[in-house]
């Protein structure tokens, strides 16, 4: 992927509010893409390992052949570290909030990022568990708040939920998801709050059944694993799992579900609701982790994830689907 | 994928009875890894098709740069199409059998190949809904019988989901995921029986949820594979739902399920067990396709899935992830 892209006109600036481990990796995100990114966070220290995680992700961008060093050096020159909020909002068009998940807290930062951002300034969160509807409630300014949650981590994948709370008005949500795209991600509307979102839930459901099969003694943690690294997630990474029924019949995902709807609900009515999910189906989840990936794998396995994921999003750059606009 | 290996030894001979789309695919996977591969199907033209998109496909992969020329015609010249089962059988010692889904059909199938075939022949199936235990249940030769589920397209696809019988011996086991990983693919030994097995079991959770959100009105169709393609599906198709995990807590896959089981297990309460899967549901996802992918899409599609896939592989072959072997 060519990461910064150079545009006719310059994207106005950005706020990145919580500099934990999602928040710098918006920085990244932002600087690439060209936006003067100011960063706070109420923990100093946070805020300065944040900022030079930033700077060594775009080095390594170079690194990885993902830009240029001048382009690293530019996105790099792009950071305003700020000591206070009202200095972070000064003069930007859009926040992308990063700051604790619990809704308590949610509330509190948008009671602050409302009060001292400008009027017409976009308050986008990164929360992955809450409603908009419910942490902007009583706020003025409710209209331009909205759910930007992304993927762990973002500066490498590329999808973000929106979602837009009961007050957010419509234009929010356009120039949200057209600054996310010039940002260069992948943003999807959601039409309306479920608890863990789209990616959370279908998350949630498969993770279930992976626990379930482990627990009863179907697979291994490992062969579960390679099930899906070598079968299922080659298909779903390419096409989804509507798409994956729409290649699988002649006539498509409607065919398809008419042949295999049964086959399907007979399956669902064996799946387990409630699966054990103890401390030793937990232990031998880890043990077939280390088996596979040796100890201490974990950061190795970090850096290969995403490089890899670049190179696929890369191959999708190069030869797109057909039909794709 | 360097799609045809030279050994030391050449494999010996195999037979792919039933040649239906599943079938038709095997004969590309075993010729193209050197196996002489004997082909019946009872319906002659069922058969000849499939011995005419082997060798297509064969030429395909020239086209995809995938094998050389020569190499694709060794693959084809390594067919024999036969016009009996025992003349399939002859000199061979594995069959990988492809034949209609139905047990009662399967059963009868096997009756017949372990009548038919020599003693010691490996009696393979592609069978993705039945137990082994079932299928070979008062057979003779029910030691030799086993499952070898692949993902369609197998030529394309390298996963195989192996499965023993009851009476399935240890060396049938060992001997067929030998077999196997000669002919390129990816088998794993999963430990016990389950409706779906592990791969369509998976599938089958996770479409749950994906319907159930369409239905819901959560998210289009269009969304809910959008956050499969660029976000759940990118992390899969390279690690894996418990690699995922295992990436993204500092502690591993064990740390992790200890710091967010709770919120899984909130979502999991959530998550809906009998979705709408009517005919409304299965239209309103088929416009999405239609929409997503334009008109009679599905043959570009899937040939764009293809070939995606392979260079997926590829770059799991160029670069692996730390600890494998």
């Amino acid at each position: 992927m060519s990461v910064a892209s150079a545009t006719a006109t310059s994207p106005g600036a950005v706020a990145v509010v919580g500099a934990g481990v999602i928040g710098r990796s918006w920085i990244r995100v932002f600087t690439r893409a060209g936006f003067p990114t100011r960063v706070y966070d109420p923990d100093a220290e946070q805020l300065g390992r944040a900022v030079a995680w930033a700077g060594a992700s775009a080095r390594e961008d170079v690194h990885l052949g993902l830009c240029s060093y001048s382009e690293a050096r530019a996105a790099e020159g792009r950071i305003t570290s700020c000591t206070t909020l009202e200095e972070a909002l000064d003069g930007v068009d859009y926040v992308q909030e990063s700051g604790p998940e619990a809704v308590a807290t949610k509330q509190s930062i948008y009671r602050e990022l409302d009060a001292a951002a400008a009027p017409g300034v976009v308050l986008g969160s990164s929360t992955s568990a809450n409603d908009m509807t419910v942490i902007a409630q009583g706020l003025a300014g409710a209209a331009r708040c909205i759910v930007a949650h992304p993927v762990n981590p973002p500066h490498v994948i590329p999808l973000v939920e929106v979602l837009a709370g009961a007050e957010t008005s419509p234009g929010v949500t356009a120039s949200t998801l057209r600054l996310l795209r010039r940002a260069g991600m992948a943003p999807v509307l959601l039409d309306r709050f479920a608890p863990g979102f789209v990616l959370n839930r279908l998350q949630a459901a498969l993770l279930r059944e992976a626990i379930s099969l482990v627990g009863t003694g179907v697979a291994s943690p490992q062969v579960v694993d390679v099930v899906m690294r070598e079968g299922l997630g080659l298909r779903w990474a390419l096409v989804g799992p509507f798409g994956t029924g729409h290649v699988n019949a002649d006539g498509g995902v409607g065919s398809y579900f008419r042949m295999y709807g049964d086959a399907y609900r007979s399956v669902w009515k064996d799946l387990d609701s409630a699966p054990n999910f103890g401390e030793d189906v937990i232990d031998a989840i880890a043990r077939g982790m280390t088996a596979t990936y040796g100890e201490d794998a974990v950061t190795d396995l970090s850096a290969w994830r995403d490089r890899m994921v670049r190179r696929i999003m890369q191959l999708k750059v190069e030869d797109p689907p057909p039909g794709a606009d």
